[in-house]
């Protein structure tokens, strides 16, 4: 088997503000084709210290990554550093600066005297194309190690991983696979999850399961180690069949989707069209909806009705039925969601209503209570919800569970 | 000045699904007593890589700090490989095993055989007590470092180093302090930020200036150096005083907020309201900006007109409009400004028209396109964008634009 580890670079990585999340994608994409990652590495922007790195990592692992430092200021030092440890001169690549030009040119700006340093490519080393930014990554082998220099910003990043650096890699691993399944799924609490999944996981050495919570849901990951995809894949298809058996309906997705899709994927299927009401939450749940390719298909409008007025004004609510429950109340939230769904002429509609804080709270009515109301051509409905944590926490989970009802409503 | 590195001990912390959160809190607390944090590495339950690991840190560094492994399974091997790399003994520490049998005493249980284990000690080092968990930590020195070995879980880690480490750390790193300030910066390319500012921070080796880029905002973060924090702000004055001048408006805060609190300070200061008609975003920007506690204060309502027949029938565009220039187009960005201000009843009005593809783009409105307008009560105006990358990439610009474009119209 493989090793591999991760460099992270850059001195804004040292700080208290920003932590190394391009690691664990690049994990879980070496993880899959066979490879483990041993040891993982934050250096700043300093040269003598990455040049010990880079040094000690050739003693441990046979691929090297590193992610950041190809900016084109000077203190983006990967290329350079790199450069010296290997004994390589860097040399200007005329294609690479010209994609460089070109890519100023298309917004209509003249390319910074200072950019052209980003088309310096190291002797007998390919430059991996970057669609996504200026800055081009690296391949270069020595005897022994593999070293992959890739952009910081994840969008640049993982594309070029994923298209130009896997194939090479993929060839180098050799035939163990190592598979992962990701079970998604929501409307049952962690112990929940592990009161019916452990009984039945923990009999199988292969695949291994690993289960994580975060936002209301939880996710189950198995890990199949296998010599063939094939046989990957059966060892996986025993063990998620009987845990779906056992989690039900609550098990959401088994491909990694978000809940927004796997709605857009219903909603599609069913032909039937959304519009949704909402005030706590501000407009986050229709930017969820809408995040989906394709989603205007199905999404016909959306309404954030902060004040009252406008609940009454574009909703429709009843003065009085606010005067009466107050505006965060189960009669609100559906005639909202009844309100929005007249409207917009669409199959659902959907109403959301409640106190995100950190003001606005009440014994009554604490901070965290959250109503949510569906209404569809033959009912309305709505739901009460406690939501723990911040106000970001509140609307975030404030928006699964409308997602989650939605789903639920057309299954 | 000291300088610090940490390792994250663990092999769960080298899977796709951990990150190392502990060291920014630790970054956060020895920065606030002038040590910097020089490295940061991972390294998983292998006892020959974290000895390696251990000796390149002591040629880097004067403070090393652990995390994780000090628990009392096999696998945990912090203490034993630490000991061995500073030829220590380890010896059973008969007032830690005493704490420990305590513990499980007063839960009713009995200490089993494998947590006496957590009492051995390195010879000539001191536990640290460990008041919400079983495992102690570590503190010892050499001729030339302090090691300090922590549990993993940041609830027994963080109150044990605030209580016991921190004071003898502060001892050490005598009178310095550090202090960072952040200059958010909107509307300059990175290498535009870097060709006005480089002159002059480069003229500057205290404080010292970091750029960092990201999703079309810049960062420019000074790190100050003093015996004292009047010093390192008079130090961080003058840097950013200068900066200012020649980044002008496009300095968005000082304080480390986001363009939305901006915005948000800007509109109540004014006693001003706000209403957003989105398209292309479809909820994003309203969602953003009632991620601000007490938004509701000045933000009236939103409308997410996706479909025409809700831009005309919600918004009061004309159709006419819509025929002759198509949906995505200044005329109809300007006219769902002007909309949704006169149904919100509000200050100011925006909207955004545009094709965030992946499908839409046609040669003459490309994916990326996009238009946002802005309405008040004297003018109204509309700006053409092209945004790069993929759908998710083209909304948050096109939200990040739209707030900005509301910040520089209220200054």
């Amino acid at each position: 088997m493989l090793h591999a580890e991760i460099i992270a670079i850059g001195s804004e990585m040292l700080t208290p503000y920003r932590t190394d999340t391009n690691s664990l994608w690049l994990t879980e994409r070496l993880n899959s084709i066979g490879i483990e990652v041993k040891f993982k590495s934050v250096v700043g922007d300093d040269e003598s210290i990455l040049e010990e790195a880079i040094r000690d990592a050739m003693k441990r692992s046979e691929i090297i990554i590193s992610t950041g430092g190809l900016g084109p200021t000077e203190d983006d030092i990967t290329k350079k550093v790199f450069s010296r440890v290997l004994q390589r001169r860097m040399v200007l690549n005329d294609a690479v600066l010209a994609k460089i030009q070109a890519r100023f040119a298309r917004r209509d700006m003249k390319m910074p005297e200072i950019n052209s340093r980003q088309a310096l490519i190291p002797d007998r080393a390919t430059a991996l194309e970057n669609n996504n930014g200026t800055a081009p990554g690296i391949l270069m082998t020595d005897n022994k190690c593999i070293f992959v220099l890739l952009p910081g910003p994840p969008r640049e990043m993982k594309p070029m991983f994923e298209e130009q650096v896997m194939p090479k890699l993929r060839e180098r691993a050799g035939d163990i696979v190592l598979l992962r399944r990701q079970l998604s799924i929501f409307g049952l609490t962690e112990s929940g999850v592990d009161e019916r999944a452990a009984p039945i996981y923990k009999t199988y050495k292969n695949p291994t399961t690993t289960i994580l919570f975060g936002k209301g849901q939880i996710e189950l990951h198995l890990t199949a180690q296998a010599k063939t995809e094939a046989e990957a894949n059966k060892l996986l298809d025993e063990l998620s069949g009987k845990l779906e058996i056992v989690l039900g309906d609550n098990v959401f997705s088994l491909r990694n989707q978000e809940l927004e899709e796997v709605v857009g994927e219903l909603l599609s299927f069913k032909q039937y069209t959304l519009a949704t009401a909402e005030s706590c939450t501000g407009g986050l749940l229709a930017g969820r909806i809408t995040e989906v390719p394709g989603s205007s298909e199905y999404f016909k409008e959306g309404v954030i009705a902060y004040a009252n007025e406008a609940k009454v004004d574009l909703l429709g609510v009843p003065n009085r039925l606010i005067e009466k429950h107050g505006a965060v109340s189960p009669e609100v939230a559906e005639a909202m969601a009844i309100g929005i769904r007249r409207r917009a002429r669409s199959t659902i509609g959907l109403g959301i209503t409640g106190i995100a804080g950190p003001g606005g709270g009440s014994d009554e009515k604490p901070v965290g209570l959250v109503y949510i109301g569906l209404a569809d051509e033959i009912q309305s409905s709505s739901r009460k919800f406690m939501f723990p944590g911040d106000r970001q926490f509140i609307r975030t989970l404030a928006v699964n569970a409308a997602l989650d009802m939605i789903r639920r409503r057309i299954r």
